[in-house]
Protein backbone atom coordinates (compact mmCIF):
# COMPACT_ATOMS: atom_id res chain seq x y z
CA UNK A 1 0.00 0.00 0.00
CA UNK A 2 1.61 3.40 -1.17
CA UNK A 3 1.69 6.12 1.45
CA UNK A 4 -0.89 8.39 -0.47
CA UNK A 5 -3.36 5.55 0.53
CA UNK A 6 -2.37 5.23 4.15
CA UNK A 7 -2.81 8.96 4.64
CA UNK A 8 -6.67 8.48 2.98
CA UNK A 9 -7.22 5.77 5.54
CA UNK A 10 -6.49 7.25 8.60
CA UNK A 11 -7.88 10.19 7.43
CA UNK A 12 -11.01 8.82 6.51
CA UNK A 13 -10.73 6.62 9.58
CA UNK A 14 -10.61 10.04 11.81
CA UNK A 15 -13.50 11.48 10.69
CA UNK A 16 -15.69 8.35 11.09
CA UNK A 17 -14.61 8.09 14.46
CA UNK A 18 -15.39 11.60 15.62
CA UNK A 19 -18.61 11.05 13.33
CA UNK A 20 -19.56 8.29 15.92
CA UNK A 21 -18.37 10.40 19.16
CA UNK A 22 -20.57 13.10 17.87
CA UNK A 23 -23.70 10.75 17.12
CA UNK A 24 -23.13 8.88 20.66
CA UNK A 25 -22.95 12.31 22.28
CA UNK A 26 -26.31 13.59 20.52
CA UNK A 27 -27.47 10.40 21.58
CA UNK A 28 -26.88 10.12 25.32
CA UNK A 29 -27.48 14.18 25.85
CA UNK A 30 -31.43 13.14 23.83
CA UNK A 31 -32.06 9.93 25.81
CA UNK A 32 -30.72 11.89 28.97
CA UNK A 33 -33.17 14.69 28.18
CA UNK A 34 -35.89 12.67 28.11
CA UNK A 35 -36.09 10.71 31.07
CA UNK A 36 -36.22 14.33 33.06
CA UNK A 37 -39.72 14.24 35.13
CA UNK A 38 -41.99 16.78 34.53
CA UNK A 39 -45.88 15.81 35.21
CA UNK A 40 -49.05 17.67 36.54
CA UNK A 41 -51.24 16.12 38.44
CA UNK A 42 -55.02 17.91 38.91
CA UNK A 43 -57.10 17.30 42.00
CA UNK A 44 -59.87 16.68 43.39
CA UNK A 45 -58.92 13.18 42.53
CA UNK A 46 -61.35 9.99 42.53
CA UNK A 47 -61.46 8.45 45.40
CA UNK A 48 -60.21 4.84 45.57
CA UNK A 49 -58.17 2.41 47.63
CA UNK A 50 -54.42 2.80 47.87
CA UNK A 51 -53.67 0.47 50.55
CA UNK A 52 -51.65 -1.53 47.91
CA UNK A 53 -48.96 1.32 47.86
CA UNK A 54 -48.33 0.52 51.40
CA UNK A 55 -47.87 -2.72 51.58
CA UNK A 56 -47.22 -3.40 48.03
CA UNK A 57 -45.98 -7.02 48.85
CA UNK A 58 -48.58 -8.09 50.94
CA UNK A 59 -50.60 -10.66 50.02
CA UNK A 60 -53.79 -10.18 51.35
CA UNK A 61 -56.60 -8.50 49.60
CA UNK A 62 -58.28 -5.13 50.57
CA UNK A 63 -61.97 -5.74 51.17
CA UNK A 64 -62.81 -2.03 51.96
CA UNK A 65 -65.76 -0.43 49.69
CA UNK A 66 -63.24 1.94 47.85
CA UNK A 67 -62.66 1.48 44.17
CA UNK A 68 -59.78 -1.13 43.54
CA UNK A 69 -57.00 -1.24 41.10
CA UNK A 70 -57.86 2.20 39.84
CA UNK A 71 -54.64 5.04 39.53
CA UNK A 72 -56.04 8.33 40.76
CA UNK A 73 -54.21 12.09 41.41
CA UNK A 74 -53.70 10.66 44.31
CA UNK A 75 -52.21 7.46 43.94
CA UNK A 76 -49.44 8.94 41.70
CA UNK A 77 -49.06 11.69 44.37
CA UNK A 78 -48.54 8.68 47.14
CA UNK A 79 -46.54 6.68 44.53
CA UNK A 80 -43.80 9.70 44.40
CA UNK A 81 -43.57 10.12 48.06
CA UNK A 82 -43.54 7.14 48.89
CA UNK A 83 -40.59 6.67 46.27
CA UNK A 84 -38.23 8.33 48.38
CA UNK A 85 -34.67 6.27 49.80
CA UNK A 86 -32.49 8.58 51.22
CA UNK A 87 -34.25 11.56 52.03
CA UNK A 88 -37.48 13.70 52.85
CA UNK A 89 -37.65 17.53 52.79
CA UNK A 90 -41.32 18.70 53.83
CA UNK A 91 -42.31 22.29 53.48
CA UNK A 92 -46.19 22.82 54.19
CA UNK A 93 -48.17 24.83 55.44
CA UNK A 94 -51.08 22.73 56.30
CA UNK A 95 -50.98 18.37 56.78
CA UNK A 96 -53.96 16.80 58.28
CA UNK A 97 -54.28 13.81 55.31
CA UNK A 98 -53.84 10.64 57.44
CA UNK A 99 -52.59 8.66 54.24
CA UNK A 100 -50.01 11.29 53.35
CA UNK A 101 -48.72 11.33 57.12
CA UNK A 102 -49.44 6.92 57.10
CA UNK A 103 -47.00 7.86 54.07
CA UNK A 104 -44.11 10.22 55.81
CA UNK A 105 -44.59 7.02 58.82
CA UNK A 106 -43.18 4.23 56.62
CA UNK A 107 -40.88 6.29 55.28
CA UNK A 108 -39.21 7.23 58.41
CA UNK A 109 -40.03 3.59 59.44
CA UNK A 110 -37.77 2.61 56.51
CA UNK A 111 -34.77 5.08 57.96
CA UNK A 112 -35.12 7.88 54.90
CA UNK A 113 -34.64 11.02 56.85
CA UNK A 114 -37.05 13.27 56.92
CA UNK A 115 -37.06 16.71 57.76
CA UNK A 116 -40.35 18.66 57.90
CA UNK A 117 -40.81 22.74 58.02
CA UNK A 118 -44.38 23.87 59.23
CA UNK A 119 -46.65 26.73 60.07
CA UNK A 120 -46.70 27.19 63.72
CA UNK A 121 -49.74 28.58 63.74
CA UNK A 122 -51.24 25.54 61.42
CA UNK A 123 -49.37 22.78 63.21
CA UNK A 124 -51.86 23.12 66.48
CA UNK A 125 -54.93 22.90 64.49
CA UNK A 126 -57.64 19.76 65.32
CA UNK A 127 -56.82 16.86 62.92
CA UNK A 128 -53.28 17.82 62.37
CA UNK A 129 -50.11 15.37 62.08
CA UNK A 130 -47.48 17.02 62.54
CA UNK A 131 -47.81 16.23 66.66
CA UNK A 132 -47.62 12.83 65.50
CA UNK A 133 -44.56 13.16 63.13
CA UNK A 134 -42.82 14.68 66.14
CA UNK A 135 -44.04 11.62 68.21
CA UNK A 136 -42.40 9.32 66.21
CA UNK A 137 -39.43 11.41 66.09
CA UNK A 138 -39.27 12.90 63.17
CA UNK A 139 -37.77 16.51 63.15
CA UNK A 140 -39.97 19.00 63.07
CA UNK A 141 -39.45 22.64 62.70
CA UNK A 142 -41.82 25.73 62.75
CA UNK A 143 -41.08 29.02 60.95
CA UNK A 144 -41.78 32.02 63.65
CA UNK A 145 -41.01 34.64 61.75
CA UNK A 146 -43.50 35.02 58.53
CA UNK A 147 -47.42 35.84 58.84
CA UNK A 148 -47.94 32.23 57.42
CA UNK A 149 -45.51 29.51 55.56
CA UNK A 150 -47.44 28.89 52.99
CA UNK A 151 -45.61 26.33 50.93
CA UNK A 152 -46.72 22.97 49.83
CA UNK A 153 -43.28 21.59 48.30
CA UNK A 154 -41.34 18.06 48.87
CA UNK A 155 -38.24 17.54 47.47
CA UNK A 156 -37.35 13.68 47.30
CA UNK A 157 -34.05 12.19 47.36
CA UNK A 158 -32.73 15.86 46.75
CA UNK A 159 -33.61 15.25 42.91
CA UNK A 160 -37.52 15.63 42.89
CA UNK A 161 -39.59 18.38 43.46
CA UNK A 162 -43.43 18.02 44.32
CA UNK A 163 -44.79 21.85 44.25
CA UNK A 164 -48.54 23.18 43.41
CA UNK A 165 -51.48 24.79 45.17
CA UNK A 166 -52.06 21.90 47.21
CA UNK A 167 -51.98 21.39 51.27
CA UNK A 168 -51.34 17.98 52.54
CA UNK A 169 -55.21 17.77 53.42
CA UNK A 170 -58.30 15.46 53.01
CA UNK A 171 -60.52 18.80 51.44
CA UNK A 172 -57.23 19.20 49.40
CA UNK A 173 -56.99 16.04 47.81
CA UNK A 174 -61.11 15.42 47.65
CA UNK A 175 -62.53 18.41 47.51
CA UNK A 176 -60.98 21.30 46.11
CA UNK A 177 -59.78 22.52 42.22
CA UNK A 178 -55.94 22.05 42.88
CA UNK A 179 -52.46 21.15 40.97
CA UNK A 180 -49.02 19.57 41.59
CA UNK A 181 -46.31 19.66 39.50
CA UNK A 182 -43.55 17.03 39.62
CA UNK A 183 -40.04 17.81 38.06
CA UNK A 184 -36.88 16.59 37.86
CA UNK A 185 -35.73 19.68 35.92
CA UNK A 186 -32.66 21.02 37.49
CA UNK A 187 -33.26 24.65 37.44
CA UNK A 188 -36.14 24.21 39.25
CA UNK A 189 -35.45 22.03 42.01
CA UNK A 190 -32.38 23.25 42.85
CA UNK A 191 -34.00 26.36 44.16
CA UNK A 192 -35.92 24.95 46.52
CA UNK A 193 -33.63 22.48 47.62
CA UNK A 194 -31.63 26.38 48.78
CA UNK A 195 -34.72 27.60 49.78
CA UNK A 196 -35.36 24.83 52.26
CA UNK A 197 -31.78 24.79 53.47
CA UNK A 198 -31.96 28.37 54.57
CA UNK A 199 -35.47 28.28 56.25
CA UNK A 200 -34.46 25.29 58.09
CA UNK A 201 -31.36 26.90 59.37
CA UNK A 202 -33.00 30.30 60.15
CA UNK A 203 -35.39 28.31 62.22
CA UNK A 204 -33.32 25.73 64.12
CA UNK A 205 -34.68 26.78 67.96
CA UNK A 206 -30.87 25.83 69.06
CA UNK A 207 -30.46 29.53 67.54
CA UNK A 208 -33.65 30.67 69.80
CA UNK A 209 -32.47 29.24 72.95
CA UNK A 210 -28.85 30.82 72.28
CA UNK A 211 -29.73 34.08 71.62
CA UNK A 212 -32.29 33.50 75.03
CA UNK A 213 -29.22 32.34 77.23
CA UNK A 214 -26.96 35.15 75.55
CA UNK A 215 -29.86 37.94 76.48
CA UNK A 216 -30.08 37.16 79.69
CA UNK A 217 -26.39 37.03 80.28
CA UNK A 218 -26.37 40.53 79.41
CA UNK B 1 -7.84 12.29 -11.76
CA UNK B 2 -8.54 8.57 -12.45
CA UNK B 3 -12.08 7.08 -11.27
CA UNK B 4 -11.08 5.73 -7.84
CA UNK B 5 -9.59 8.64 -7.13
CA UNK B 6 -13.29 10.45 -7.60
CA UNK B 7 -15.02 7.67 -5.57
CA UNK B 8 -12.56 8.74 -2.50
CA UNK B 9 -13.59 12.48 -3.09
CA UNK B 10 -17.20 11.65 -3.25
CA UNK B 11 -16.94 10.16 0.04
CA UNK B 12 -15.19 11.98 2.19
CA UNK B 13 -17.47 14.90 1.03
CA UNK B 14 -20.21 13.01 2.15
CA UNK B 15 -19.04 12.11 4.93
CA UNK B 16 -18.02 15.66 5.76
CA UNK B 17 -21.47 16.90 4.97
CA UNK B 18 -22.89 14.49 7.47
CA UNK B 19 -20.80 15.55 9.79
CA UNK B 20 -21.58 19.17 9.10
CA UNK B 21 -25.26 18.46 9.72
CA UNK B 22 -24.98 15.96 12.59
CA UNK B 23 -23.36 18.71 14.59
CA UNK B 24 -25.59 21.79 13.42
CA UNK B 25 -28.33 19.40 14.83
CA UNK B 26 -26.34 18.77 18.31
CA UNK B 27 -25.74 23.04 18.23
CA UNK B 28 -29.48 23.94 17.25
CA UNK B 29 -31.02 21.42 20.35
CA UNK B 30 -28.21 22.48 22.76
CA UNK B 31 -29.71 26.21 22.20
CA UNK B 32 -33.53 25.17 21.41
CA UNK B 33 -32.59 23.49 25.15
CA UNK B 34 -30.97 26.40 26.57
CA UNK B 35 -33.94 29.01 25.96
CA UNK B 36 -36.64 26.98 27.71
CA UNK B 37 -37.01 29.22 30.85
CA UNK B 38 -37.21 27.61 34.44
CA UNK B 39 -37.23 30.10 37.06
CA UNK B 40 -38.04 30.05 40.87
CA UNK B 41 -39.42 33.08 42.72
CA UNK B 42 -39.48 33.18 46.78
CA UNK B 43 -41.33 35.63 48.72
CA UNK B 44 -41.88 37.45 50.43
CA UNK B 45 -40.71 40.30 48.63
CA UNK B 46 -38.48 43.15 49.16
CA UNK B 47 -40.74 46.23 49.02
CA UNK B 48 -39.69 48.21 46.07
CA UNK B 49 -41.24 50.78 44.04
CA UNK B 50 -42.78 49.02 40.59
CA UNK B 51 -44.03 52.89 38.88
CA UNK B 52 -41.32 51.77 35.97
CA UNK B 53 -43.05 48.70 34.78
CA UNK B 54 -46.26 50.12 34.20
CA UNK B 55 -45.25 53.33 32.27
CA UNK B 56 -41.39 51.95 30.58
CA UNK B 57 -41.55 54.84 28.43
CA UNK B 58 -42.33 57.62 31.03
CA UNK B 59 -39.61 60.33 31.38
CA UNK B 60 -41.03 61.60 34.93
CA UNK B 61 -39.02 60.23 37.77
CA UNK B 62 -41.19 58.99 40.59
CA UNK B 63 -40.42 60.44 43.63
CA UNK B 64 -42.58 57.99 45.64
CA UNK B 65 -40.83 56.94 49.49
CA UNK B 66 -39.89 52.86 48.27
CA UNK B 67 -36.97 52.48 47.36
CA UNK B 68 -36.22 52.31 43.07
CA UNK B 69 -34.27 50.76 40.99
CA UNK B 70 -33.98 47.42 42.61
CA UNK B 71 -35.33 44.22 41.25
CA UNK B 72 -37.58 42.23 43.66
CA UNK B 73 -39.15 38.51 43.48
CA UNK B 74 -42.98 40.99 43.14
CA UNK B 75 -41.28 43.06 39.95
CA UNK B 76 -39.74 40.05 38.02
CA UNK B 77 -43.74 38.60 38.44
CA UNK B 78 -44.83 41.45 37.21
CA UNK B 79 -42.46 41.62 34.53
CA UNK B 80 -43.48 38.35 33.33
CA UNK B 81 -47.27 39.18 33.64
CA UNK B 82 -46.36 42.60 31.71
CA UNK B 83 -45.04 40.62 28.69
CA UNK B 84 -48.57 39.07 27.46
CA UNK B 85 -48.82 40.22 23.99
CA UNK B 86 -51.55 37.97 23.02
CA UNK B 87 -53.69 36.40 25.99
CA UNK B 88 -53.77 35.82 29.85
CA UNK B 89 -55.57 33.43 31.25
CA UNK B 90 -55.60 33.32 34.77
CA UNK B 91 -56.93 31.13 37.52
CA UNK B 92 -56.85 32.65 40.80
CA UNK B 93 -57.85 31.44 44.26
CA UNK B 94 -57.74 35.32 45.79
CA UNK B 95 -57.25 38.30 44.03
CA UNK B 96 -56.74 41.47 46.01
CA UNK B 97 -53.60 42.68 45.23
CA UNK B 98 -53.89 45.91 43.69
CA UNK B 99 -50.69 46.43 41.86
CA UNK B 100 -51.51 42.96 40.13
CA UNK B 101 -54.86 44.25 39.47
CA UNK B 102 -53.59 47.23 37.91
CA UNK B 103 -50.91 44.94 35.83
CA UNK B 104 -54.35 42.77 34.31
CA UNK B 105 -55.99 45.84 33.51
CA UNK B 106 -53.20 47.30 31.56
CA UNK B 107 -53.18 44.41 29.39
CA UNK B 108 -56.87 44.72 28.54
CA UNK B 109 -56.26 48.29 27.58
CA UNK B 110 -53.47 46.63 25.20
CA UNK B 111 -55.88 44.46 23.43
CA UNK B 112 -54.30 41.37 25.01
CA UNK B 113 -57.00 38.82 25.68
CA UNK B 114 -57.79 38.24 29.53
CA UNK B 115 -59.96 35.56 30.88
CA UNK B 116 -59.81 35.13 34.50
CA UNK B 117 -61.52 31.91 36.48
CA UNK B 118 -61.73 32.49 40.45
CA UNK B 119 -63.46 31.33 43.35
CA UNK B 120 -66.90 32.48 43.93
CA UNK B 121 -66.86 33.17 47.51
CA UNK B 122 -63.19 34.78 48.21
CA UNK B 123 -64.59 37.37 45.06
CA UNK B 124 -67.23 38.31 47.54
CA UNK B 125 -64.53 39.57 50.36
CA UNK B 126 -63.89 42.69 50.79
CA UNK B 127 -61.19 44.32 49.06
CA UNK B 128 -61.21 41.94 46.32
CA UNK B 129 -60.24 42.74 42.79
CA UNK B 130 -62.19 40.08 40.68
CA UNK B 131 -65.08 43.25 40.88
CA UNK B 132 -63.08 45.85 39.21
CA UNK B 133 -62.04 43.70 36.32
CA UNK B 134 -65.38 42.49 35.44
CA UNK B 135 -66.66 46.26 35.37
CA UNK B 136 -63.73 47.00 33.13
CA UNK B 137 -64.74 44.97 30.86
CA UNK B 138 -63.11 41.60 31.42
CA UNK B 139 -64.53 38.07 31.15
CA UNK B 140 -64.72 36.36 34.43
CA UNK B 141 -65.79 33.22 35.36
CA UNK B 142 -66.51 31.40 39.02
CA UNK B 143 -66.05 27.88 39.83
CA UNK B 144 -69.28 26.48 41.13
CA UNK B 145 -68.93 23.15 41.99
CA UNK B 146 -65.86 22.47 44.22
CA UNK B 147 -65.15 23.49 47.65
CA UNK B 148 -62.78 25.95 46.94
CA UNK B 149 -61.21 27.29 43.23
CA UNK B 150 -57.74 26.42 44.80
CA UNK B 151 -55.34 27.22 41.84
CA UNK B 152 -53.39 30.07 41.81
CA UNK B 153 -51.73 29.76 37.72
CA UNK B 154 -51.61 32.18 35.05
CA UNK B 155 -50.71 31.22 31.46
CA UNK B 156 -49.30 34.19 29.33
CA UNK B 157 -49.31 34.06 25.73
CA UNK B 158 -50.51 30.33 25.72
CA UNK B 159 -46.54 29.54 26.75
CA UNK B 160 -45.34 30.91 30.12
CA UNK B 161 -46.80 29.50 33.12
CA UNK B 162 -46.76 31.40 36.00
CA UNK B 163 -47.88 29.20 39.37
CA UNK B 164 -47.05 28.01 42.89
CA UNK B 165 -48.23 28.22 46.25
CA UNK B 166 -49.07 32.40 45.97
CA UNK B 167 -52.11 34.01 46.18
CA UNK B 168 -52.46 37.59 44.43
CA UNK B 169 -52.82 39.46 47.67
CA UNK B 170 -50.66 42.04 49.09
CA UNK B 171 -49.95 39.73 52.31
CA UNK B 172 -49.23 36.72 50.33
CA UNK B 173 -46.35 38.88 48.11
CA UNK B 174 -45.09 41.23 51.11
CA UNK B 175 -45.62 38.83 54.65
CA UNK B 176 -45.77 35.07 53.74
CA UNK B 177 -43.07 32.65 52.40
CA UNK B 178 -44.55 32.11 49.10
CA UNK B 179 -43.22 30.24 46.19
CA UNK B 180 -43.49 31.17 42.29
CA UNK B 181 -42.57 29.02 39.48
CA UNK B 182 -42.49 30.30 35.80
CA UNK B 183 -42.22 28.25 33.58
CA UNK B 184 -42.16 27.27 29.43
CA UNK B 185 -41.59 23.39 29.46
CA UNK B 186 -43.95 22.52 27.40
CA UNK B 187 -44.87 19.33 29.59
CA UNK B 188 -45.69 21.16 32.42
CA UNK B 189 -47.54 24.40 30.40
CA UNK B 190 -49.83 22.49 28.40
CA UNK B 191 -51.86 20.28 31.13
CA UNK B 192 -51.93 23.78 32.58
CA UNK B 193 -53.30 25.08 29.23
CA UNK B 194 -56.00 22.33 29.35
CA UNK B 195 -56.80 22.17 32.66
CA UNK B 196 -57.94 25.97 31.74
CA UNK B 197 -59.62 25.45 29.04
CA UNK B 198 -61.86 22.31 31.29
CA UNK B 199 -62.60 24.72 33.72
CA UNK B 200 -63.64 27.41 31.29
CA UNK B 201 -66.23 25.26 29.43
CA UNK B 202 -67.50 23.87 32.78
CA UNK B 203 -68.30 27.39 34.28
CA UNK B 204 -69.80 29.45 31.38
CA UNK B 205 -72.67 30.67 32.90
CA UNK B 206 -74.54 30.27 29.41
CA UNK B 207 -74.93 26.50 30.20
CA UNK B 208 -76.27 27.59 33.52
CA UNK B 209 -79.16 29.10 31.94
CA UNK B 210 -79.70 26.96 29.14
CA UNK B 211 -80.19 23.95 32.15
CA UNK B 212 -82.45 26.60 33.64
CA UNK B 213 -84.76 27.50 30.79
CA UNK B 214 -84.67 23.49 29.95
CA UNK B 215 -85.88 22.74 33.79
CA UNK B 216 -88.44 25.41 33.32
CA UNK B 217 -90.00 23.49 29.96
CA UNK B 218 -90.32 20.02 31.59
Amino acid sequence: MSLMWSVKVVGLGVVAFSLSLELLGWLFGHLRHKRTLNKVLFFPSEVACVEHLFSPNSARACFCPLPHGVETSFSRLLCHILSATSSLDLCVFSFSNMDLSRAVLLLHKKAVTIRVLSDKDYSAITGSQIGILRKAGICVRFDVDSAYMHHKFAVVDGRLLITGSLNWTLTAVQSNLENILITEEAELVQPFIKEFHRLWVLNDPARFYKNLISDDEH
